[in-house]
């Protein structure tokens, strides 16, 4: 386990693996290597090769394209897929459902506004991507009557998912939309997927949620599309850059609402990565196959 | 039929009774009256006092505090009960999500904000009353793992609630709550329920949530309470008065967040008591019971 700058997440992990039957070691003895700061990407390549020995390593968060250059496939790698899942498909509803019941504009008035709003329940739900969040998601809506359109990178259905599109077919899934959440890993092939194409693919009542990464998102693109109307708007839980610089032109769009990456917290998500490192130690004593396994070649 | 200030409601009223196989009639010869303004309240005594053959009267809201006093028991008395329960439901989760994922204070910023929030995801939800609006609120959260208390008038425990507890019961049920639900009908007895008392009784992190009528807050407290950090915030779809005036200490306070009565909209509400008015014609040619009946002696 290496240093790091978030004490309580060490100790967090360090609890997990101890009560998982794990036995805490000098990195140049163990076999695994349990990553707990996120932060600290730039230190990680010199501890790894110093430890040639280790086997296995479980990084801390979903996204793991920090690290996507060290991916040794010598190696087993593991990342907090799912993890994180359920706070984030939360809080892709609690940005929907701000964006469709005005409150962007109520929240900020002073005066009684305007009566306005849609309803999510019964809307048509269009999501880029196939992982964790979108199943959390799917769950979390299944009472609420939304039709849901999951656009996904491999073939095959997702469970509870109305509609499986490939990447190829995204403009028309988009298209249909009411809402389009962005929950994909940033990778070669999605960087800079929302441009002004894929925007204009898009209702002019349609919302855009990215609780993602914000290089998904081209940004510029993203600000002509919410001044001119092009969509509604845009409830962002990333951006690009990240954090956004005071002075940049969407703090000043009203029908942009903005989240400091808070998808999960450190509170939120502390107590579910150290569950995730317990039930990997549990399943790597066991001889298992370890959960969050990182699919090295696609870097995700 | 009687005619309107909202044309468009009285429109689709009466298509409704005519697609339920009704016969639009003058007011003197009607066996029932479609009151379709709902603002139109003063208009009412005259037209029912000028037609005595009147059997069945079908009011449009939900909340029916305008008519109450003209309740005569000698004639049926439908209302919109349940019909805008899943939209308000809905909006109940969009301002608990609000407060829960502090975009009262993302919306405003215009800079990265700090990070902070909280899950509704497995978290204890009171809700005062057991109509409607309480049921679908059940029904959307069911796979969000909440643990939700209801506190109601009449006895009996509630399909999906975890807990029921009679109203003799209010500050327990609070106490634990991290969000209090204002979901009641505004009668003598609920009138001011929400007073320094039932604050002082919640939580300091928790959050009230009013999508009922204002009258149920004693407003003066809840500012109070806002101020003094008794709880964490409050999310009021309704006001007392309402709409809230220019200048209500309500306005300035970070914690609070106001919407202009959009639990349902007109738009949203359209369609549903249309249906329901439809519903009820045919219920009423079958001679079987109608849907929505309203309580006479208690007035809702």
């Amino acid at each position: 386990m290496a240093p790091t700058s978030r004490p309580e997440m060490f100790d967090a992990m360090m609890q997990a693996v101890i009560d998982a039957g794990g036995e805490p070691a000098p990195i140049a003895e163990a076999v695994g290597l349990m990553w707990a700061d996120p932060a600290a990407a730039a230190e990680f390549p010199g501890v790894v090769e110093a430890a040639p020995q280790l086997e296995w390593i479980q990084l801390p968060y979903a996204g793991i394209e920090n690290f996507a250059d060290q991916l040794d496939p010598s190696k087993i790698w593991t990342c907090g897929k799912g993890v994180y899942a359920e706070p984030v498909a939360e809080h892709i509803i609690a940005l929907t459902l701000a964006g469709f019941r005005h409150l962007h504009t109520s929240i900020p008035a002073t005066s009684w506004p305007k009566q306005q709003g849609r309803n999510l329940l019964g809307a048509n739900v269009t999501v880029i991507g196939a992982g964790g969040i979108t199943e959390s998601l799917i769950r979390l809506l299944e009472p609420w009557n939304t039709s849901i359109t999951v656009v996904r990178r491999s073939p095959g259905s997702l469970d509870g998912a109305d509609r499986t599109v490939s990447m190829e077919g995204v403009a028309g899934a988009v298209a249909t939309a009411d809402v389009v959440v962005l929950a994909a890993a940033l990778t070669d092939e999605t960087r800079g997927l929302v441009n002004a194409d894929f925007l204009h693919a898009m209702n002019d009542d349609a919302w855009l949620v990215n609780v993602a990464r914000g290089g998904l998102v081209v940004t510029d693109d993203l600000v002509d599309a919410l001044t001119g109307g092009t969509i509604a708007g845009a409830a962002l839980d990333v951006t690009d850059p990240e954090p956004l610089p005071d002075g940049h032109p969407l703090w000043e769009l009203e029908n942009c609402i903005i989240t400091p990456h808070v998808g999960n917290t450190p509170e939120m998500g502390l107590p579910l990565i150290a569950e995730r490192v317990k039930q990997n130690v549990e399943l790597w004593i066991a001889e298992e196959e370890l959960i969050g396994l990182v699919n090295v070649e696609a870097g995700y």
